[in-house]
């Protein structure tokens, strides 16, 4: 009994000993272990054309580390030919299960006939993630993300992360459990925003960050900024900033013809909304404010190349 | 023999009273034997917003009598609504089997497994006319052809006539007689332009226009005028319009981010020359210039009522 009761003790010190020696990320990037990591991401490439130019124009100009590319959308294949013409720049797929516009619409990447399940009548995706969740399945969500994956490689891109168009995916935790999946067969790393899935469900983040790392913190508007004041909030979460993995999520797009016409009815996340977010983010006052506080931009290449060293 | 040579000659007589007595199409429409009637038409309406923003500022404007919708096209929606919504206006199909910009492509409206021969590795139709020829078949191109009606009658588009983008149609006599025989079976007249096929073969001319009303006269700029001198050539098709229909065809956009990022490297039938396009429809020298002429806009819908009276 002695003998066992010592044996416990030894392995819970040796745990321990190993956990506080273990590197934890900001170690393993090179960094201190408190250090402020932060990626910050243009969602929606290849949405349109004016997604397009301000994205790229944005990791052009630094005012962005990483994005990531609707493969079901019209300009989808001039970004894709971005992509595999700048491997310098971070860029993932932002999976797409859902087309809320109300004159531009996405279907699916797979037949038709394949995903009845996830078209509406005209063979567009849906608008709401509640009528994505209302007709879905995960036979058909699966074999969408993966034709979605498929035609990206197809087209030369080599995604660094897998992320989602307005978070459909969190309509099931077995669809998020199929991404991760997914993302391990491909060694992709998946988005896991720890702080928003542990608002939903504790033991759901528990099941989606065992091997996988996460976002501790995401930060992304949720309302539009009183004019002149757009960088406010940003500024409040990089000042107010922890330690450990953060990402914010912008928005961005020329404020022009196209991106008017597709945002029509649609004040938030709009067209002003992303020329704001444009301007914001390639901003000097946006710029001075990383340096000031101290914060590491890290890409999603480097947790990838955290996440499977071997590949 | 002098009595079935005068039964001959009462025939022959019989029947040019006849052709002299019937109505010719301008007198069907209510003008004079020897008027001269002119469609104005818009191509590649849906292509792109810029496109949808221009035609519908023309057809609001007078500029145009008429135009045609690319269904496979990313902005085919949004003018779908407009065509649905504005019966007022003349607005027909322009079947698309090619997609020839750089950055920006379109691909069936059938599911892509069904026409595996107009489609190329990365699932769009082939960039020139040329290439469609090489790989088509004619089950394949009539497949896609009422697929492309049917998505139209779809969306509530109340379809005035059939005409083709980039002329692909015209690869092979065979195609040119499927769509004849859709469009018989539609009740839809096709766009029949009688000088233009009579340069390529006479016979087959004389096979398109039995039952089938004609363009007698089409014109459509092929290169770019002068600066300054852009509505030079439409001005001397006008000046010298001859009796019977004729039609001109002209490319309508707005010269902005978009239409330039759609038709980089493309100086014909670019961003500059659909503005040009514009500009002239718009113009006050055009308008007086068909007065003066004595020039009757006609739309294919008054066609369509002179070839399908039963409809």
């Amino acid at each position: 009994m002695r003998v066992l009761f010592t044996c416990i003790i030894l392995f819970a010190s040796a745990c321990m000993a190993h956990s506080q020696n273990e590197k934890n990320l900001a170690e393993k990037l090179g960094f201190d272990r408190n250090a402020k990591m932060l990626i910050i991401h243009a969602d929606d490439m290849g949405l349109s054309q004016g997604t397009n130019s301000a994205v790229t124009e944005a990791f052009q100009k630094g005012g962005i580390t990483s994005g990531s590319i609707m493969v079901p959308c019209p300009w989808f294949p001039e970004i894709a030919e971005f992509a595999k013409n700048n491997t310098q720049y971070d860029i993932g797929i932002h999976l797409t299960l859902t087309s809320e516009w109300d004159n531009y619409f996405f279907g699916g990447t797979s037949p038709a006939a394949s995903i009845p399940n996830l078209l509406n009548q005209k063979g567009y995706f849906y608008p709401s993630v509640e009528e994505f969740a209302r007709h879905a399945n995960a036979a058909e969500v699966e074999k969408e993300i993966r034709a979605q994956i498929e035609r990206a490689l197809a087209f030369g891109i080599k995604p660094t992360h897998l992320d989602n168009h307005m978070g459909s995916i969190l309509a099931s935790p077995d669809y998020y459990q199929l991404l991760l999946k997914i993302g391990h067969e491909y060694k992709i790393p998946v988005l896991i925003p720890a702080d928003m899935i542990a608002a939903i469900s504790k033991p759901l983040l528990d099941m989606l960050s065992r091997d996988n790392i996460v976002i501790n913190h995401l930060f992304m508007l949720n309302q539009a900024s009183p004019n002149g004041k757009w960088g406010e909030p940003y500024m409040k979460f990089i000042e107010n900033m922890q330690p450990g993995l953060n990402q914010i999520i912008v928005h961005l797009a020329k404020n022009n013809d196209e991106t008017r016409a597709i945002m029509v009815n649609h004040p938030d996340f709009g067209a002003e909304w992303r020329q704001n977010d444009l301007d914001f983010v390639l901003s000097s006052e946006f710029k001075e404010a990383l340096k000031k506080h101290n914060i590491h931009l890290v890409t999603w290449r480097q947790i990838g190349a955290v996440q499977y060293p071997e590949k």
